[in-house]
């Protein structure tokens, strides 16, 4: 292939330049200097290569384009509007206002055509790996002789923030070990950040550690009007057989008066500096939100091509479905996100005669039954899969063939000790469809990916985390590794499931919830030590997030707790029971999915009329809401076998039945009746 | 300098490995692979390199040893045994129990002779890069001709784990754009991390990247027992003016029946595997814990030789006094860790008469007085300077000379988009004395660092976080950038001083209560948008933690809140009081400062008799310690300017009041004594 020039080239990416100049102006706020600056490669990667169907933006085999410098979203903005997308020349108008489809930052499910959440530097190409891993694993996985069906590219826009993040080096690092030949990341080479000249902290050599990642690196010296240069280096990056990354050196704002400074990054350009451009770049200078029919003429084209190509893969699948059956109704049912019939049967259940098990021992119980039943479940640890145990038999790895350690049809992904680039990219494998990624890793170093965790909240992927080792119960490791805020972290975070499972069948209710979802990530937060199975637990009450597990009437008190401690709970409720003080216990496994539970239901669990005391391994923070006191850890914890440690803590029966006692006795001493910590005024 | 073997090395390196495996083996828990695979290393570097003084851990020109694959600690603390540092063999035998000297991982403040806490991967190696940024800084500001005061060293071992995580490849970036010539860290390459072999996940050229980062790269390829290409690595790194890695090769457990496999990374070896190894090193197979005098008399000299190097440097000190008495009494007042005399007198008071000003603008004002009066703050930002207000005049940055763009006795530090290792850094630079640092970067993105974080809290590091842009005030950004959960995650973090003021004497007393503490992280939560100065607000008020804004007697209605909402609290108060609702406000910039009060004095602040209602424009999530009632914001921001923003949420003087009214009226209903919520039963 070769470059063939076009007469609408010059004003398509004349019009991208100043409409997104003036995108940024009527907002007042905003960055166009790099929208300005990637105009032309913007051009050359839409119209001459990117597959996808703008009146379809779900189609499934489409090019993923991830613009991971996502403070230039005008571009995509502008770009998504040309081609014809659900975004309107007024919703770019509306550009940063309130309920707008054109926030400040590009979100997942709210704009047509935004394929992941951008802005957070560094999550979209760590996310582009995922997406790519996602191609790679389905076309191994479905494509067949005569029927690659699967086979698109993964586009990334990144600049200097982007390259510079940890994130992004991690997720970089393992797309380079797995020879992801479908992904393509044009660096915008500007030399500009917020600071001013990247000189001042951003001096590496970046093509030679993409080199040393195993990336092909190809350089464009021009970015700014060469567009053969940029066609040729895309052309050629799509047929290396691993990741490329391609270096444009462009300039920030080309066009206007201050290009190739810091002052057009993240301020909109003076009128008259617009009015300049649009006369320089041959556009009418008092026009605003001006596109010329040639434009448009131009991107319509580029979407009829698109839409030419969702026909034919139409008529590819039902060839495929006449010749693979099975593989057709799999692949069908996958892309549809429905996961396959009945296979919640699969989730064990258990009784009080099971014996005790770690709830990380319990969750790989679980994986054991779920994941031949579910091909749409990619695992992975950041190199904890013996403790994580998440890694069931019969898994092949997610590995290059040639490396002969498994293949690309394998289900596994050994992600290296790299946690926010696995948060990332299992965003990425989430968005993309088709796969319900689970990942692991110590609870305690989740917060490591928080910034991930984050951006799967707020974009609704339901990714799973399976975080073991999950309080002081891991022991001797010691409060470097012992989660003490965590909890409270991701269950202050919106739409974030925290689930901290207190047996078996509490476990199996929160796979079965976090499977069931299609909206919400869940951390599974799961115990080193080995758990009773409780009495009263059931999949039933566990999936409504919280449930009286120990019943009396005319209780005295209630404890309610998660996790590892309701069979402590339990065992002081009994102590107490023993010294006539009737004590309920009620298990919350999980915040979120509790408060969506109807009033009358929780207040019927957390009911008013003894007080209620909370018991975690963890921060006591926000347990106020469910309790009238709080028992927990509020100082780091220590190192020793667990037991020891529990007991340092004071987190055993006989203690917490002592702490019980003095609650009775403060709110017996206070009078009045006791309310339910629920009941609120609005 | 060329290698002198001595008669005791083999001895010493056999004591070493011996010791470890013991020392994991009683623990029945640990990591004796990296001990044993590093204990040559371990023996030639602080043999013949390390300048230090077991007797005075203190000595400030020490060189640094940091353990980056803290989970080697076993080796760490055999060495400081042997060295002779306040470790003797009875903590060696309590290693990983309860209340010892010697936890899971290295701790600083905690074990004599550690430098920086280490075990979460990526946070040693990156803590080092501070370390050596703080010598660099201390030597160009303080070393006069003939005076080479400061002139230290910064070691480190790093496994495979370390160098995976993208905390690490920021801080290597960062430390090779620094050129940074006194940093030599030493990459264990021993092919195995805890999912086996490192070819299923990290597979990278290592040596190459490091040399795209501006490194030097060294290579020993048999540094099981080749002391002479040891010892001329690490003699050539010191020689060199950029930062060294040295990848050694090792073999995993070395001299195990299972060595170079993954069997022997992270359990005990076996009695019988143990007992071999020590008959292959010629020592007593049925001795533990045997140290032979010769290694004891071995060390021993080292510490001579140290304490030697001590009282030399004492006397240069003496007679730099007499030459630079001015230089010497500010480094030695700079070593001491006490500030200088009246420093608080220049912080900033208010009253209301004063602009209204966003707290961003009130902490550059405070820095802009406090930067000119206390040399030993080192100021940064992760790309964020002009948004933060960090850099205030007069300040150069830290730059090599070399760039012309600073010096190494500038004070401003460009941290690049690297949000983690900045904090990384941070801990190094607190913990390698004279300095304070203040790092920065929006509030949301402070989570990029929660590892840092996490671990300057645990150590007891006084880093200052400058976290701007801290709710939705931020506007157009978005979602993205808007944090929500941030508050509750770094309140439950212990011995982390979240400050979030509300106007100018606040900001004040957030820097005096952040800068006077020796042992607590502090993050300034402040915000984009202006605040008027309060009536109400005082330093002395606001350094409580707590205190009450507007009084007045007989209320129906407490609102207590923190930083941007105060000023709507009261707006809703007088919309209240004009309907002939008394309501008091209280202001809680920081809960773990408030929480160190009397409790008389927290009753009196939020004081039995009327409801009180939490306002602040993030999670809910723990306001309920200090209020029956929660307004905040549980779900995503949204993108547009900000005053549209929070009146989506309803954070308005008229909406805050129409809540109150809710408030007053269902406690009203209620009946009975409204008590305060901090009243507790233990
Ligand atoms: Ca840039
Ligand atoms: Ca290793």
């Amino acid at each position: 292939m070769s470059f063939v020039p076009n007469q609408f080239d010059d004003v398509s990416i004349a019009t991208i330049r100043t409409l997104a100049a003036d995108v940024v102006a009527k907002a007042n706020s905003g960055h166009p200097g790099a929208p300005m600056g990637m105009a032309a490669v913007a051009h050359v990667l839409f119209s001459r290569f990117i597959n996808a169907n703008p009146k379809n933006s779900q189609w499934f085999n489409r090019d993923r384009f991830v613009l991971s410098n996502g403070h230039g979203c005008a571009l995509q903005y502008v770009l998504l509007h040309l081609l014809g997308y659900k975004l309107s020349l007024d919703d770019l108008k509306a550009f940063r206002q309130i309920d707008s489809k054109t926030p400040g930052h590009p979100e997942f499910h709210h704009t047509d055509g935004i394929e992941v959440t951008t802005g957070p530097l560094g999550q979209g190409i760590s996310a582009a790996v995922g997406l790519a891993i996602a191609q790679a694993h389905l076309g191994a996985t479905y494509n067949k002789d005569g029927f690659d069906l699967i086979n698109n590219f993964t586009y990334v826009f990144a600049g200097d923030g982007c390259l510079m993040e940890g994130v992004a080096s991690e997720a970089a690092s393992l797309a380079g070990h797995l020879q992801l030949g479908n992904l393509i990341v044009v660096y915008d080479d500007n030399h500009i950040s917020i600071d001013g000249d990247t000189n001042v902290a951003f001096t590496e050599d970046v093509p030679k550690r993409f080199e040393a990642y195993g990336w092909d690196v190809l350089h464009v010296d021009d970015g700014d009007t060469d567009l053969k240069s940029i066609y040729e280096a895309i052309a050629k990056a799509r047929t290396t057989p691993t990741p490329t990354l391609i270096r444009l050196r462009t300039t920030i704002g080309y066009g206007s008066k201050q290009q190739g400074t810091h002052g057009v990054h993240g301020a909109p350009l003076k009128a008259d500096d617009i009015q300049q451009l649009k006369t320089k770049f041959g556009l009418p200078a008092d026009k605003t939100f001006y596109v010329p029919e040639d434009t448009y003429a131009a991107y319509k084209e580029v979407g009829v091509r698109g839409a030419e190509l969702e026909s034919k893969w139409n008529a590819l699948l039902e060839s495929y479905k006449s010749q693979y059956p099975t593989e057709h109704a799999e692949l069908t049912r996958r892309i549809s996100g429905k996961l396959p019939e009945n296979w919640e049967k699969n989730l064990p259940v258990y009784t009080p005669a099971d014996a005790a098990q770690a709830s990380r021992k319990l969750s790989e119980i679980v994986l054991s039954k779920l994941v031949p039943a579910i091909p749409d479940l990619i695992g992975g640890s950041a190199d904890l899969t013996g403790s994580n145990l998440t890694r069931v038999k019969g898994m092949v790895d997610f590995q290059h063939p040639s490396t002969e350690l498994g293949t690309y049809a394998g289900t596994y992904i050994r992600y290296g000790v790299r946690e926010h680039a696995m948060g990332a990219i299992a965003n990425g494998l989430s968005a993309y469809g088709g796969i319900v990624p689970y990942v692991s890793t110590f609870l305690n170093f989740v917060s490591y990916a928080a910034g991930a965790v984050r951006l799967s909240a707020l974009s609704g992927h339901p990714v799973i985390w399976v975080a073991t080792h999950d309080s002081i119960g891991l022991g001797e490791d010691g409060p470097t590794h012992q989660p003490i805020e965590t909890g409270a972290h991701f269950r202050a975070l919106p739409n974030c499931a925290f689930w901290r499972p207190a047996d078996g069948n509490e476990t199996s209710a929160a796979y079965k919830w976090a499977l069931t979802t299609k909206s919400t990530p869940s951390i599974l937060s799961l115990s080193r030590q080995n758990l009773p199975n409780l009495e009263g637990s059931t999949i039933d009450n566990a999936v409504k997030g919280g449930y009286v597990v120990h019943e009396v009437e005319g209780e005295a008190l209630t404890i309610v707790s998660s996790g590892s401690e309701v069979s402590i709970a339990l065992e002081a409720a009994s102590k107490l029971q023993a010294e006539g003080i009737k004590t309920r216990v009620v298990s919350i496994p999980c915040w979120l999915v509790f408060d969506q539970q109807p009033q009358e239901y929780r207040l019927s669990v957390l009911r008013s009329g003894a007080p209620i005391l909370s018991l975690e391994a963890l921060s006591t923070t926000g347990w106020q809401k469910y309790s009238h006191e709080q028992y927990g850890i509020d100082t780091f914890g220590a190192s020793g076998p667990y037991l020891q440690v529990y007991e340092k803590f004071g987190i055993t029966g006989t203690n917490i039945a002592s702490v019980g006692k003095k609650v009775v006795d403060f709110y017996k001493k206070k009078g009045g009746d006791v309310v339910s910590p629920i009941l609120k005024a609005f």
